[in-house]
C-alpha cells in the first residue's frame, strides 16, 4: 500500500515508457511531416476526436472504476481475515474448558492461524515462504501443493478432536468456513485476468485517438503541436496504467494490498489474546510504502 | 478464460465482420455521391452527431459496465464453488467417524463433488458429458432431467443416512443448499438473455450514428473521408462485441468463464484432503486461453 | 423474457407513437415557420442544446441503468425461488422417516410448493388463477386475501406437525423464511413505483430539448431539419420507454421476468425429486417471448 | 409515494421558486444590461459553460443516483420489515403449542407486531403517535424515549418466558435482531443527513454555470437570452431538487416511503394469520400520492 | 457530521487556498504575458482543454462517488453497531435467568458495551481516551494494545462463565462476532489510504488542465481571461477536496462520522434496557456540526 509520502513517480513513468515513446515518435513525425507540407492538407476535425475522446474517457473511467473495486474487494477480504482470525481464537479460548489441556489447545489454534495469514499472504504473491513459516511447515509436516489449504485443514482435524460438544464444534466449523471462503476470494481475485479483450480494445483506442488527434491541430507552432498531441493520449495511458495497478493487488510490488503488515497485526492481536508477550513489531516504513 | 497472451484478434474482427462490411460500404457510398456532387449539399452539423455521440458512449459504457458485472458474477459463483467444494468435505471428513466406515462415507462424498463440479460445468456449456462424468452417472444410475441436481440429491441422500446427529447433519446440509444455489446462479445467468429491447436499442443508434456522420464531415479527401465516417462507428460496434463476449460466460468459447481449470483445480484439492495420491494434471494451456 | 429471435419492432414503436407524432408535428412547424421566414431570426447555438443533450443523456443512462438493476433483481429473486423450491423438497425428503407416512408428508410439501410458484406469478401479474391453482385453492380451502402467503402458511402448519426434532425444524423454517422474503421482494417490485417527479423530469427535459433544437440548426433543407430536428429527440423517449419497460417485470407483457417458465422448470425439478413421472412439458416457444 | 397520477407539478416548482426567481433577475439584469452596451463586450466562450456544464451534469447525475438509492434502500427496508413481520408471527405460530395459552401468546405477539410498525413509521416522521399506537402503549405501559426499541424489548421480554425449548426460543430472537437491524436502518437513513460539503458544491457550481452562461450567447433577441440563460440552470435546479426529494424519504411528504400504507399492509396479513376477522381497509388514495 | 445549519465555508476554502494561490498566480502570469505579446500566438483550441476536461471530470465524479460510498460504508457500520449494541444487551437480558446474579451480569455486559463504543470511537480518531473510558479501563485492568478488542475478549470470557447453555452462548457468540466486524471495518476504512497513484493522477490532471486552458481563450479582457482561466481549475480542486474530506470519516474534524453522538444514544438505549435512570444527555449541537 502507498503511504502518504512522497511517491516514486520516476517508476510509474518508467512502467509506461514504452508507450510514451511510441506516441512522442509519431507526434515527431506527423508534425515534422506538417512541417515540410506533407500531410498539411489532410484534415480530421477536432470534433471528430472529441468524439472518440469522450467514449474512451468513459471506458477508462469505467475501467478504473472495476479496478478500484477489485483493490477494495481484495482489501475487504483481509479485512474480514482479520475479523475472523480474532473471532476464531477468542471462540476457541471461550469454548474449551479453562485447564492446561484447553490451554495447550488453544496456543495450537492460535499459532496455526498466525501462520496461515503469513503464508496466505506469501502464496498470493508467488513466494517462496519465509522462515517462519517453512520451519512451521516441516514441523508440522504440511505438504499440501495448496499450503494454506493444508493448514486450515489441520484446523479441521484438530477441532473434530475437541471435546466441546456439537454445537460449539459446528460454530467454530463456521468460522472455519468463513476463513476458507476468504482465501477462496482471494486466490479468485489473484488467479481472475482482467478481461482481455475489453482491456485490449480500451488500449487500441487510445492509439486510434492519438492517430487521429494531430490532424485536428494546426501546425502554427512546431513545438506546441507535438506537445499537446503527444499530452493527451499519455494522460490517457496514464490513467489506464493506473486502473492495471490497482486491479492486481497481489503483485509483491509496494502498490499491493498491505498483506505483511496485516498478518503482522493479526499476529500482535491473537498473542495478546493468548497472552503471549514475545510480540512482533510492526516495522517502521522505512520508504513510501508498506508490503 | 483469455490468458495475458497473444490472442486471437483476427477471431474478434472475423466476429463483427458483417457489420464493419456494411458500415464501409455505406461509407463509401456517401463519399462517392460526395465525390460526383450528389447529396454534397446536405449537411449535418457534427455537432449533431456528437450529440448522439454522446448519448451512445454513456449506453455503451453502461452496458460494458453491465456485461462485466454478469461476467464477474459468474465468476464469484464458481469462486463459491470451489470453498463449498472444499467446506463440504472438510466438514464430512471433520464429522464423521475415523473408521473403515466414515472414511468410505468421506471418498462417496469426494468423488461425488469432483463429479458435479465437471457436471456443472459441461451441462451450462450445452456439451454432452465426458467419459468421466458419464461413467459415474451410469454406475450410480443417475438419470434426472437437470444431471447436477440429481447428483446433488444423492449429497442429500446420503447424508439422511450417516449417524453423525441433527446438528452436524443440518451444517452440512447448510453447505449443500449453498451448492444448490451456486448451480441456481448460474443456470440464471446462463438462461437469462440480456434485455432484448435495450440490446437492439444500442445497437440500432450505432447505425444511426453511422449515417448521419459522414454528412458533418467536409469532403476534400476521398480516402480520409471513407477513413474517418467507417472508423467510429466500427469502434463503437467493437465496443458492443466486447459487451456481448463478456455478457455470456458459459458458451464454449474462449472468452468462457474456465469451469474446466476451476473443477480441475477442486479435483486437485479434495483429492489431497481425502489423501488420494492420483491426482488430475493441470494442463498446460498451449493457447492463448483456458477453459 | 424476450428471445434471441426477431421480436416485434413495431410493437415498441407502437408504444411511443404518441410522442413520436406530438415530436414530429412540433419539427414540421417549426421547419415550416422557418421556410416562411417566420422564427428565422431566432436562433440558439447548438452548444447550448449540447448542454442540455449531457445531462439528459447521463440522466438517461443511469434511468436505464437503475431500471436494469430492478429487471435484473427480479431475475435473481425468482432464480432463488428455484434454489430454495429445490432446496425445501431435498430437506423435507431427507429429514423426514422414510416410510409411507414420511412419503405423504413429502408429496404434500411438494405439491403445495409447486402450486406457490404458479400462484405467486400468476398473482404478481394480476391475473386470475390458472386451473390448476384454483383447484388447489379450492380443495385445500385457502382464502386468504394474500393467496402465496396463505399458502406459505399451510406449509408452516404442516412443518409444526412433523415430527423431526427442534433442530430440523427450523432448518426448515428457515427456508421457508428465505421463500417468504422472495415473494416480499417480489411484491415490493412490483408495488413500488419508479420515483414519478424523477422520470417526470427526464420525459419534460426530453421536450424541452426537443424544443431548443431546431433553433440550433440551419435551414437550407425543409426535409434534412425535419429528420433530424425530430429523429433526436425521438432517439431520447425510445432510450427511457426501454428503461420504462425494464422497470416493471411484473406486467404480463412479453418482456416480463418469464415466471410461468421458472415455475415449469421448478414443477419439473421438484417432480423428479419425489419420483413423479408426471411431468409438465416447457411448452417450446412459438413466438419471440416466453413468459 | 407519488402514484402514476397527475401530480401536482405546482407544489414542485414551489419548492424551487426562490431559486428560479434569482436564476430569472440575473438574467433579465444581464440582458437588459447588455441591451444598453454596458458588459456587451465581455464574453466567455460557450465552450467553457460547456465544460462545467459537463461536471456539473456529471456530479448532479452522480448524486440523484445516490439520493435514488437511499430511497430504494428505505424500500427495501420496509420491504423487509413486511417479511419479517410476517415470518415472526408465523413463526410464534408454529413454535408455540396449539391451546388456549399458545393462542393467546400468539395473539400478544401479532398485536404488539403491528403497533410495532405504525409506531416506527410515526416515529420516523417525526409525529405525535395516532390513538391506535397511544392507546396500546397507555395500556402497555411502554414509556422509552425511543418507542420503537421498547415494543421490541416487550417482545424480547415475553419470549423469554415461552416454553418452546431453547432451540426455537433463538430462531425467534433472531427474527427480533433482523426487525432491530431494519428499525436501526431507517434511523440511519433518517438522521444521517446527505454529505453538507457535497450538496453545498453542488449548489454552488449551478450558481457559477448560471453566472457564465450569458456571455457566451449572442444578444440578438432579448427574450430568447433571458429564456435560454435562465432555463438551463434552471434545469439543473429542477435535478438538485429532484434528488433532495429523493434523499430522505420519511418527511411525512408526499413523496415518502409510504409506510402508513405498508403497515396497514401487515396488520392485514397478520391478521389473518391468526383468524382475526376485523381486518382494517387500505384507504383508496384520493389523492395522488400514498402515504 | 456537518448539520443543515450554516457551515464554515471559510475553513473549507482554506483547506485549499495553496491550490488557489499557484492556479491564481499562474492564471496571471499567462494574462500578463499576454498583454505584453509573449505567448499571444501560441494557442492550443479550446475543444484540446474540453477533451481533458471530460476526462477529468468523469474520473472526479467517480472519485467523489467511491468517497461517498466509503464515507456512506462508514455510516453503515456504526448503524450496524447501534443495532447489535441494543441486540446484545437484549439478548443477555433475555437469555439469563431474572434473579440478582442475572441482574448483574445484565449490567456487566451492558456497561462494558456502552465504554466499548465510546472506545472504539475514540480510539479510531487517535484521541486519547475520555475519563469515562480511562477510569473504567484502569478499574478492569485492560492493557491490551488494541483497547476495542481488549474489551471484545473481556465480553468473551464472561460469556463463557454464564450458566445458559450450548445453544444461547453461541448466539450471544455470534452477535459479538458481528461486532468484532464492525470494529475491523472501521479498522479498514480507517488504515486504507484511498490508492496513492490514483488520486495523485487525479490532482496532475486538474494541474495539466489549468496549464493548457489560458492558451484557448482570448485575450481582450484582462480580468476576465484571469477570472475564468483560474476559475474552472479551482473548481475542480474544490470537487477534489469534496471527495477528499468525504473519504476519511475518522479524523476528527467536523465531517466526520458523528461516533460521539452515536456512542451517547447507543448509552441512553441501553440504560434505559437495563432501568438505569442516570441517562446522559445528548448535548444540543452549538455549532454546525456534531461529533
Amino acid at each position: 500500500m502507498l503511504l502518504n509520502k512522497k511517491i516514486s513517480v520516476f517508476s510509474f513513468i518508467k512502467q509506461i515508457s514504452f508507450d510514451i515513446s511510441v506516441i512522442l515518435f509519431y507526434a515527431i513525425l506527423v508534425a515534422t511531416a506538417d512541417q515540410y507540407g506533407v500531410l498539411a492538407q489532410i484534415s480530421v476535425p477536432l470534433g471528430v476526436s472529441a468524439i472518440i475522446g469522450t467514449a474512451l474517457s468513459l471506458l477508462l473511467a469505467f475501467r478504473t472504476a472495476q479496478a478500484y473495486e477489485r483493490w477494495w474487494e481484495a482489501r475487504i477480504v483481509w479485512g474480514a481475515i482479520v475479523n475472523d482470525s480474532r473471532t476464531l481464537i477468542r471462540q476457541v479460548k471461550q469454548f474449551v474448558t479453562d485447564n492446561p489441556d484447553g490451554k495447550k489447545s488453544v496456543e495450537s489454534f492460535a499459532y496455526r492461524q498466525i501462520i496461515w495469514c503469513y503464508a496466505l499472504g506469501e502464496s498470493l504473491r508467488r513466494l517462496p515462504f519465509s522462515q517462519k513459516v517453512q520451519q512451521y511447515l516441516t514441523e508440522q509436516n504440511i505438504v499440501e501443493i495448496n499450503i494454506p489449504n493444508g493448514i486450515l485443514n489441520r484446523h479441521s482435524i484438530e477441532l473434530s478432536q475437541l471435546q466441546i460438544g456439537d454445537y460449539k464444534q459446528v460454530q467454530l466449523d463456521s468460522t472455519l468456513s468463513r476463513l476458507c471462503d476468504a482465501m477462496g476470494k482471494c486466490e479468485r481475485i489473484k488467479n481472475t485476468i482482467f478481461p482481455k479483450s475489453y482491456s485490449l480494445l480500451v488500449h487500441f483506442l487510445i492509439y486510434v485517438f492519438a492517430t487521429l488527434l494531430p490532424f485536428g491541430l494546426d501546425d502554427k507552432y512546431y513545438l506546441v503541436e507535438i506537445f499537446v498531441t503527444a499530452l493527451i493520449p499519455i494522460i490517457f495511458i496514464a490513467i489506464e496504467r493506473t486502473a492495471i495497478i490497482l486491479q492486481d493487488p497481489f503483485e509483491n510490488v509496494p502498490t499491493d494490498t498491505p498483506v505483511t503488515t496485516i498478518a503482522t497485526t493479526i499476529e500482535i492481536n491473537i498473542k495478546e489474546l493468548i497472552g503471549d508477550k514475545n510480540l512482533p513489531t510492526q516495522e517502521a516504513p522505512t520508504s513510501f510504502f508498506v508490503m
